[in-house]
C-alpha cells in the first residue's frame, strides 16, 4: 500500500468542479471506449480502414466505422478520397488539431507503463 | 477544419502497438464512465461518501461504491475508519501512489478547455 498523503491535496489551487468540468469536456469527445485507440493507430500512420482495424485488435467494423466519423465531426480526423486509384483509396488522416491530444496519450501510455511495472513488481 | 499533417506522425519515434498496448493498461484501470471524475473529487479534497457524490454529478451510490472499492484495490486511494466518531466515520483518502494520475487529469482538463474554446468559437 502506498502511504496516504492526507488532506493535502493536488488540485488545492484549482477548483474540483472546475477541473471536473474541463474533464468531462474532454471524456465526452475521447473518453469512449475505442476513441483514444482509434486516435492512436492514426496517430501511428495506420490511414486505411482494414489496417486500422488489425491494428486495433477487438474493434468491429461497425465500431470502428462510428468511431471515424465522430472523429470526423470532431477535427480529428479527414477523411481523404484518392480518385486516382481503382477501387478508390480512401485514407483517414489525422488533422493538425488532433495532435493537441498528444499530451493526453502520452500521459496514458506513461502511467500505463509504470502500472503495469508497480503490479508486476507487486504481486 | 484544421490543416492535415499527412503522414509524418507524432509517434513515427514509438512503436504504435507498444503505445496501445501501455495506453490499454491504463484505460483498463482508468478508463470507466466515472473513475477519473471519482479521483478528481478525492485529489481535490471530498473524502466522504456523501461529499464525493454530491460534488460527482450524477453518480449513485452502488456505482461510487463500487468505483471507490476498485480505487482501493488499486491502491489508488484507502479506506480511513475513525472509531472516535459515533457514527464512525469513514473517509477515503487518495493515496501517495494516485498522484501520478496528476499528469494524465491535468493533460485531460487542458484539452477540455482547449476544445471548448475551439467549439464556442467556430460555432
Amino acid at each position: 500500500m502506498g502511504e496516504l498523503i492526507g488532506k493535502k491535496t493536488t488540485f488545492s489551487e484549482l477548483q474540483c468542479s472546475k477541473n471536473l468540468a474541463a474533464t468531462e469536456d474532454a471524456l465526452y469527445v475521447v473518453g469512449g471506449k475505442w476513441t483514444l485507440r482509434v486516435m492512436i493507430a492514426l496517430l501511428s500512420g495506420h490511414t486505411r480502414f482494414n489496417d486500422l482495424q488489425r491494428t486495433i485488435k477487438g474493434i468491429s467494423a461497425r465500431v470502428l466505422s462510428g468511431e471515424l466519423k465522430d472523429l470526423e465531426i470532431n477535427d480529428l480526423l479527414k477523411r481523404v478520397v484518392d480518385p486516382n486509384q481503382k477501387p478508390v483509396a480512401v485514407e483517414y488522416i489525422p488533422t493538425e488539431y488532433s495532435q493537441s491530444l498528444k499530451d493526453i496519450i502520452s500521459a496514458l501510455a506513461d502511467w500505463g507503463l509504470k502500472h503495469k511495472k508497480k503490479i508486476t513488481t507487486h504481486e
